[in-house]
């Protein structure tokens, strides 16, 4: 419902607050630069820009409904209907969210739609408040102004994203637990959704920055080869995080499978310990008249003597075999990854000078 | 075989109940509109067809065939042959079938024909009995509206779809069971179903909206050019949905791996503690002559409360490897998946602001 | 070797049983159909092929060779050398066979060769010996026909493919064991394999409705299409069984990590139960001269009665935990997967109506 | 360096171990058919081609390199410069190597290029020697004839391998053990590089056969596009090994947690049957003064007795739940895949006419 | 900020250390060439930029930009701004990050631009100081120079990532721990990037030896051309990488599951030899009046000697089913990866003569 209209005009003067018989004035003179920026758009705005503009219905029902449109370039000879994306980034419940910004663009003027306020929106109409600015230049760079900040303001976003794979990749060495499954799962969806959000984009802005159009003139496509050029770097940003989350991912299952062994080697030596032991005192626990060791008179302390025994080969068996790890690098299996990141790296760094002779 | 025929004049009466003269004789005047639908399309009709249209017997034979044949455009010069699908969502058995309509499309005929009845062609024939407006634009909006409201239907099953999604996510965080798994499968399969009948139809409708058809006017391509941006909106919410089962696909296994886990650690404590005291219990019932501790008065209460004290000492070590989960967080093992996802929402967002230090 | 060649004179006769001198008359006449089809081709009959038809070497050596080659056209001005695959399907071993068909396409003129004996051309070849309809409308039109009903004879093996998938669905939920994994996995290759065998002809096919020959005039073209959405079609029925095939292999893995949860919990019940219980038989068996209980005239019926006490809390404990399913529903665990497929159906369309609250 | 060059006049003589200054006038006279093979090119060779032919420095540094190039054709205006690989298979090592041929082809002169000595280009060079039939007919039909040899040269490893994955799945099924486990990893790897060498050259071949160079006349073409096939059918039974490597995969992996849980059922038994009776053996070694069986005359036969009603019992249990095998078909998890695949084949055969109705 | 700049007199003189108005001068000459190194680009020298050579202010920012700009060309009619990426492979931390190459390239000029020292652009800059070679040949093969020793600086890492490769397959098979599953994902991930960075490259290299842009002359393009497949074969040598690592990542945690299987074998041979042998002793420990075999003299002997035909029956019975390996090939399970890769290679080649017949 908020509508604003500016209107820059040919003299370079700044007129604000128009009314609707201004602004179709302007918009009907067919020089200058009128901007209106329309948050939360209403069926009331829609008719609006059907009465002023003469707007094709179809691309003013794309305006007023809240669904999500894919992005597009609709071409209407007399001005272009674009559709682009950014990402809202709820950071107090970490959901992100496709943000639409709906452009009509003409030769003199830049009609621009969002149902949700829009902070890079906000942030060019301050600027044009402050000293009009943006729209110096033309409709075609106050265009791409909206768009190159709206697709911009999606790196705050990939940065947190990216620092919460770091936090992830921590957790999952030093202590992965189910929470750590969730964080990793949720944060490959985020760039599933960041990717399924920007890769449609590119066609749309590399069309508008290869001199298809009239309304954006020569000068200005280089700007919006430069949108693209972010979209890239936007993309691969996005596809290094995705890597680490399927490398956390690889970790954390990895780490599951060796917790799990752990378990069964604690119970495989208990059982290898106490059950031959029993055996042994059931043994002398019989009853048979005739067992001569039980008159000896040293039998039982030779008895407990032989357990000792036995505990202690037991255990030098199992530690030979490195299921114990008592006086071995602690990192090889009691606490399977409790190396850190930066040991591995020599590690691997050492690997590859002096590629290791472990036969064992 | 319900065959209905209207026939719009080119004074703009409606007439109904066309027989099968006056439909030859519409069609032949090459003027007003004539619409005739077939729902059920038998042999019979297919004759019919060919009788009065004189179609192509290959596209008459497509419309009476019940098989499901691809998306696609036969251009027959005086008139398209067009089928496109939608889905039918049979909510008793929530089954994903392919719902398929057929269109002949000339410059002042539609004949749509579908093997089933279908929602969206009753609705648009009850508009056209009741006011005829569907029919008032011409032969490509009569067809436009029939394919729009075609897929447009597929909307409230992918809702349900996302619904079903999210009672799964819910099920796999607090219960997962084998039917969970079911239920997972059978969501991917249908979101597959989905895009297999989807994709292929965009390359249709694109072409539709592309002018290269002269049946279509230019002011009828921008609204094919619509139907193709809810083609892609489909696509993306479906896509949507087979992120989230695939995340619940992993979220399932990794938790049936860590009940398995519950399992085995429930064996070892209770094998860790009970065959350690078996072993002392024997040995104090050996036969052995000289035994000197089974004479002490005493003996017996020290044997019962060092084995009390192994008791207790066992379950300490478990306890401090986090083996045994009193009073520590219920969230870490006993429950892997108890916590709410709002809790783990928040959980991430503190945690890409703190860091955790977690070096246990 | 068997070698039948038909003529259809100008005149509307049907000439069998030509002789070489005959065939290469009616081929040098630039008239009528002649059509000539070798089964199990030799050395002998490419000999044939260019003695009387000059056709070229490479041409007759890929008729020769009892290697499978790719779906290709090769222009000869003159004539088209086509090869296209079906599927043979061996009953009796449920292997998936590709069958090879090679066309010499000329305006006059059609050679067929196939290496084994193709049900399809024979099929067309006792139409003709009947009628000589398949040759009545020209040799685009009988190439046509033997390539078309080539491609529909993979239908049949791709019923019988639905049919394996569906009892491998079954027998994948109620009773999994190895060969169900080996049924699934073959179901998967043949999956592939018709897959590898059918979508490389689609480019043939597609060139051949194109109108990029002369040999096939456009009235003729229509058809061609026809088989290239019959190729659509396999295609998409056959990615359908790949899906359940995929489905059915997740379900199987799932029930063996099932199965072995389960070889745990009766471990861990039956250790539980006894090992304490063990525990309490040897210290009262224990030796001490001073244990008080020993003498108490009811000791022995008390210490009974307390194991049977512990024997029940034991299996209340583990009831209580759902690892025991006794009067629980028995769906959930002990047999996993022994829901009908129809409950599950209803589970889900239940689920998606009335959001569980599971937090057991 | 190994170096023969060969000279067709004009006349038909064929003139071999022509000198530098023969060489060069061959190749300035234009006409009749140079034919110069180097094996194991070294620097000075390089010099040669350089001071004879004047080939560019960069196509004969490719040549002099030892590195593998990528397939390629570089066009000089009066010659073309092509590199195209092969396999060298070493048998005594089973490692899967890419053989290098680089070929410069001119209107009257071919140069070929290679640093190992080649199998394919020593036996074109035997033919010459002996009648000189392989360059009766143009340079074109010499290059052809090398790089057909060279690609053809691949099938025999391909047979190999595709007797590899004959064993390596008759071994997964009957006795799965880790060195298979290497096996199959190997032939996938084999199978990757394979494909890998192979795919790219398809273009190089594809331009070759298009008429895009006059170098190569146009009857010549069709011999081009069938290396062309042999590069498709290649790459076609490649896949075919690599489906096959990746099915023996998926049952080895599923027959390692088989055989994991074997073992775990053996635990499970052993347990179940050994810990009640130890109990009760443990209840009569109690000293309790009053225990009334103690001294019944046959209680000890009958606690005999009921430990052997108690085993059987266990047994049954087990027996029931199909845990235990005798008596039941082997197959069906003893020896988990120890059924030939004949009887499988026979068993999904049937299963598709009967399906079967076990509930289990 | 350290700049050099160098410039090449159309007589051949060169001139080291230019101020900026000689620079200016330079340039606009439109003669010799003229190359000015910016390493450490600051906002200052984007100033000197603009200032002197009027480049675009996009193309300027992206210079001084920290961050990495995806590979590019844009067109500025008088000039080139390309964007070419190398890898910096830090040895000490074995990180493998993207080195950016900006270059600036008009007909008589090239300015390049890198944000940090880069070795490769410092070894043509004092090659130039030595003898001015690199600058002998124009501005086209100056840029190619650069971008060729960029791109081939690349081979080192290559080959480093190679020998890391080697070393984690010799560990994965003789003594494969967590740490080497992080060595593997870290390789893994590296070779990502290395594809990462080099593949989008293709499209400028081969933009740039097309002849699309009049700054490269025709006899240039070659070079260019021999750029490209030097990417080329890095990716296929990176790919080869990759596969080895996926390898080596499934033989990894196919090790791990063998461990958990050895874990519970022992368990379970430990179980089933003493719980039977306890039971025993438990019988003979009962306190029964009437038993009468403990009045045998030779009683307790001959239970001995039972429990150790028991003990050996049991022995014989798991090693009768390969779970003990005493007197098998060692190779086979109790250390599953011990055979040397030589002795694998040779099995498989044995294997693929003489298929072996093991029926066990």
């Amino acid at each position: 419902m908020p509508l604003r209209a500016y209107y820059l005009t040919p003299d370079g003067t700044l007129q604000r607050e128009l009314s609707e018989e201004q602004t179709k004035a302007a918009f009907e003179s067919g020089k200058g630069l009128l901007w209106v920026d329309i948050s939360e758009t209403t069926e009331e705005d829609g008719k609006f820009l059907e009465r002023v503009f003469k707007f094709h219905q179809l691309a003013v029902e794309d305006c007023v409904s809240p669904l999500i449109h894919p992005p597009k370039i609709d071409d209407f000879d007399d001005f272009l209907f674009i559709i682009v994306h950014g990402i809202n980034h709820m950071v107090e419940s970490d959901i992100v969210e496709t943000a639409e910004l709906a452009l009509f663009l003409g030769c003199n003027f830049v009609v621009s739609n969002h149902n949700a306020p829009l902070y890079s929106a906000e942030a060019i109409r301050q600027k044009v408040e402050t000293d009009g600015r943006p729209m110096k230049h033309g409709a075609d760079f106050l265009a791409h102004t909206l768009m190159d900040t709206l697709i911009d303001n999606v790196l705050p976003t990939i940065d947190q994203m990216s620092d919460v794979a770091q936090d992830i990749e921590e957790e999952t060495i030093h202590n992965p637990q189910p929470p750590t499954l969730e964080a990793i799962l949720k944060l490959k969806r985020s760039t599933l959704r960041v990717h399924r959000v920007m890769a449609p984009q590119r066609e749309v802005i590399n069309r508008l920055s290869r001199g298809e159009f009239p309304m954006i003139r020569t000068e200005a496509q280089i700007y919006y080869r430069d949108i693209y050029d972010h979209l890239v770097r936007i993309e691969d940003l996005n596809q290094t995080i995705l890597d680490r989350a399927d490398n956390a991912l690889a970790t954390y299952l990895s780490s599951v499978a060796n917790r799990q062994n752990e378990t069964m080697k604690v119970l495989s030596i208990v059982a290898a310990i106490f059950l031959p032991l029993t055996l042994v005192a059931g043994i002398y626990g019989m009853n048979f008249e005739h067992m001569p060791e039980l008159k000896w008179e040293w039998a039982y302390f030779a008895v407990l003597g032989f357990m000792g025994i036995v505990i202690i080969s037991v255990i030098w068996w199992f530690w030979a075999r490195s299921w114990l790890a008592w006086g071995r690098k602690k990192s090889t299996w009691v606490r399977p990854f409790a190396v850190s990141p930066e040991k591995l790296v020599g590690y691997i760094g050492r690997m590859a000078k002096h590629p290791r002779k472990n036969k064992q």
